[in-house]
Order: structure tokens, then C-alpha cells, then sequence
């Protein structure tokens, strides 16, 4: 399944303005306004000026917060967007209530503390992103993420994305996704019903997830990439005009990357 | 949502022969003609002769298979529908391989070897088709079964069924699905795009889970019904016209009867 474009010349809009390009200009924006997120619940606040928030939309980074101020636009970031721009592309401070600066550690600490599974979202968010894909919220389609290849006006999003961990064993994992059969058949019924591939990104603590979480921890941890596709054994045999009904059988299609 | 029918005449023709007779009809000829049906796998193999044909057909029991036998239909009956004509209409007896007849624990021992979650599973199915649903297999829409009104012919499906257990705690349960608030979204999300209900059948042991399965045991099992449905909080604001986009939040209906 190749990239949906929305629209005459949205493809060639894309090619011409690379989202890696889009998010190296945020980089340095961000870096040159020594700009500040606000730790606020399970989400970061960041004020910014018409520049930068113009590059804050069309790098899809948080949602805009209506307010009244006129010389600033609001942002709500989620934490792995501001971890992200904190953490890989050391562009973003984050200060607490008391205006505190808060450090890499302090900062993921203080999220998995807010969600027990953050470490792995991270993971995979940062994953993603690294590889120029535009990564957002998928609780619309029951998933963790959607990706897309570029901004959410050109393209629609090309993968639906599950994070799961290897060593979540039986019961202790927080994603407890993909287990049964049928959870597997409906997401994958879901998924081909709007458009989207499932991509399952397994994150694999290479034995550095007992214990007390710290960033060299997560470091080491690597990423396993998954597709899964439904199977419809009728449209694979010689006779396609005979068979009508639908069966619904999954093939898991191994694309591991680290 | 109610009954979809399908095409005129469907409703008044259901009406008109209402499931609950055809069922005990196909009791009365089984009983009669002493059925023996044939223990293999995971199915029950039974042989029928043109009028229990017919009867297994419009009750929906089991699906056809094509063999040179001109004098009798073959039917692959799933373990819970062997098992409640077997046990709950009392009028189909079931050999092994050996054409030995098989007692009552004997087969709920088998069936439980074969699938572990057989006993709730098979307490959700002889629920629904007691109060005359006809039931049958969801794998299509990624659940454990589909609910119909009558014949899938005159009705579609109205019920999408999960079948949990209130004693699976953490790992334990073999149908390990709605622990996670993806899976809950994608789940009502696909039952509504498919214009289904989501029903749970939450089956509780009361207490007589552990040890050795016994049908004196899952006698005492008590079932909980649970309809969940998609809550989009923009069709419940007063300005409907002003608002576009589409949320994904859930709102769990209870309807608790034994």
C-alpha cells in the first residue's frame, strides 16, 4: 500500500519541501529562541511567535491551544513530542510549575510516572520520527500512533502503529495488544478498512528493563519493525469468479530492523 | 440500533416462524432418529437426511460439507454448538474415534483440551441461544461470536459478542481483549462501521474457577451482559452544525442480568 495523496500536486508539494528540512528549521529555531516548555499534567505547554509556530504546524509538533493572546500561539505538546524535541534534537527546555529546569533524567522519570508505558512510547515515537515520518496520536483507529510521509494536509497516514515490548510477559505489560486472535483479526479488519497497514513496532529491552528506568537503559533497547496484513485465502486461488464469502486469516509479515 | 432486515417481507417472514420452533423442531428430530455425531478435532461431524437437513439449515447449526453422499448432508458443528445440542437439548449423542459414546464430563474434558476458554465460552453461547439468538462464529469482525435476530438470510447480525471472565486477572485468561483503551477503540470502532453492537458477556465463576473443570462447577457460573458503544462527544453538544471533527471516547452501558 503506497502513499494516498490528498489531491492533485500534494505529492510534488511534499518532494519540494522535505519534512527533514521543515523539522532542521524548527531545530534551530527553537535552539536560537532558548525556547521553554511548561510541564503541565501529562502534557508540555509552549508559547511561540508567528515564525516558529508556523514551523511548529508544518512539522506537526502538538496541538494549538486557543487563548487570547495576540503575539503568541499556544501549543500542547504530548510528552513524547516534547521529550523528542528535549531529548534527541536538544532544542527544547522544559521547566516545571515552580519554573524549574528540569533535567533528561528528572523528565522521564516524571513521565512514566505519568504513564507506566512511556519509555517504550518513546522508543518508538523517537523511532519514527528520526526516519522523517510524521508521527500522531491513533486514537481514532484504536491505535498508538498513525504515521504519515508528510503533513496531514498532503497525505493521509500510511501505518497504524502498536507499540509492544518483548518482555512484556503475560500479564505484566501495560499494551496489552495483539494477544488473541480475534483482537489480531479486528485490527487488522479496522486497519484495511481505512487504508492503513498495521505496523507493529516491538521494542526489545535486551534485558535493561529490570530495575530502576534511566536513560542509558533505554538507550540499549532496540526496535523490531512489524507489518501484519489480513490474508484472504480466496483472492490467492486460481479461480477468483467462483468464491464469494470472506474469510479473515492473518500473515505476519517480518520486516526486522533494529 | 435494531434489526437491519434484509429486503421486504424479512421481518413478517421471521414473525411468522419464529426461531424457538424451529429449534425445538430440530430437538424433536434428532431425539427421534437417536443422532450420533462424530467427535474429530475441534468439530463434530454429523450426517443428516433431507428434512434434519433442512431443519440444522434453518437453525442454523453447523456449516454444509460437500461429499459424494447423495442421501445425506454432512455437518461440522463448532464444540459449542455439539456441545449445547448435545447437552442442553439433550438430542445428539457424541462417539469418538472409536465410536464409543462419550458422557457429559468426558466431553466437556475434551472440549477444554482443545480450547481452553471452551467453558465460558460455551456458557456465552448456550446464554444467547437460550433467549433464541442464533449465534455464530465473529471471526470476521475480530470477536469471539455474532448475534442474529433469526436466520442470517432474513437479518443481519446485530450483536458483535466478546466472551470475557470476571476471574481473568492479568495473564491468566486465554482471552486476554478490552484491558487496554486501544483496544476498546478499535474494537467499538470497527462494531460501529459494521453497525454492530458490542455486547461482553462477562462470565463469572463465582468462586468455582479453580481446580478441576466440572459441569456441576460451570452450572454456577453466572453471565453479566454489557453493551459498549463509541461516545463522540460532538453529537452531544448543542451546536452540532459548528462542529466537523471526530473524537473517540467510550461509554460503557450496563445492563447486568444473571
Amino acid at each position: 500500500m503506497g502513499p494516498r495523496w490528498k489531491g492533485k500536486g500534494s505529492e510534488a508539494k511534499a518532494l519540494g519541501d522535505p519534512m527533514s528540512k521543515i523539522v532542521s528549521q524548527l531545530q534551530s529555531s527553537l535552539s536560537q529562541s532558548e525556547a521553554q516548555g511548561l510541564l503541565c499534567g501529562c502534557s508540555v505547554l509552549l508559547g511561540a511567535k508567528a515564525q516558529e509556530a508556523d514551523l511548529l504546524n508544518r512539522s506537526c509538533f502538538g496541538v494549538t491551544i486557543t487563548t487570547a493572546e495576540k503575539d503568541r500561539q499556544w501549543f500542547q505538546l504530548s510528552m513524547e513530542e516534547a521529550f523528542y524535541l528535549h531529548y534527541s534534537l536538544k532544542c527544547l527546555k522544559i521547566v516545571d510549575e515552580d519554573r524549574r529546569l528540569m533535567n533528561d533524567e528528572e523528565l522521564l522519570l516524571y513521565m512514566k510516572s505519568k504513564k507506566e508505558t512511556f519509555p517504550d512510547f518513546y522508543k518508538a515515537y523517537s523511532h519514527l520520527r528520526m526516519k522523517n515520518w510524521v508521527v500522531m496520536s491513533g486514537v481514532r483507529y484504536g491505535v498508538d500512533f498513525v504515521a504519515y510521509r508528510h503533513h496531514p494536509a498532503l497525505v493521509h497516514s500510511e501505518f497504524a502503529v502498536l507499540v509492544l515490548s518483548s518482555e512484556e510477559e503475560g500479564c505484566g505489560g501495560a499494551n496489552a495488544r495483539l494477544r488473541t486472535w480475534s483482537d489480531i483479526h479486528c485490527t487488522t479488519r479496522l486497519c484495511s478498512g481505512v487504508v492503513k497497514t498495521l505496523l507493529v513496532l516491538n521494542v526489545s529491552r535486551n534485558g535493561h528493563g529490570d530495575g530502576a528506568i534511566s536513560l542509558s537503559r533505554t538507550e540499549k533497547y532496540t526496535i523490531y519493525e512489524y507489518t501484519i496484513k489480513r490474508w484472504l485465502p480466496e483472492r490467492c486461488r486460481e479461480d477468483h469468479g467462483l468464491v464469494k464469502s470472506e474469510s479473515s486469516s492473518c500473515t505476519i509479515a517480518e520486516d526486522g530492523t533494529k
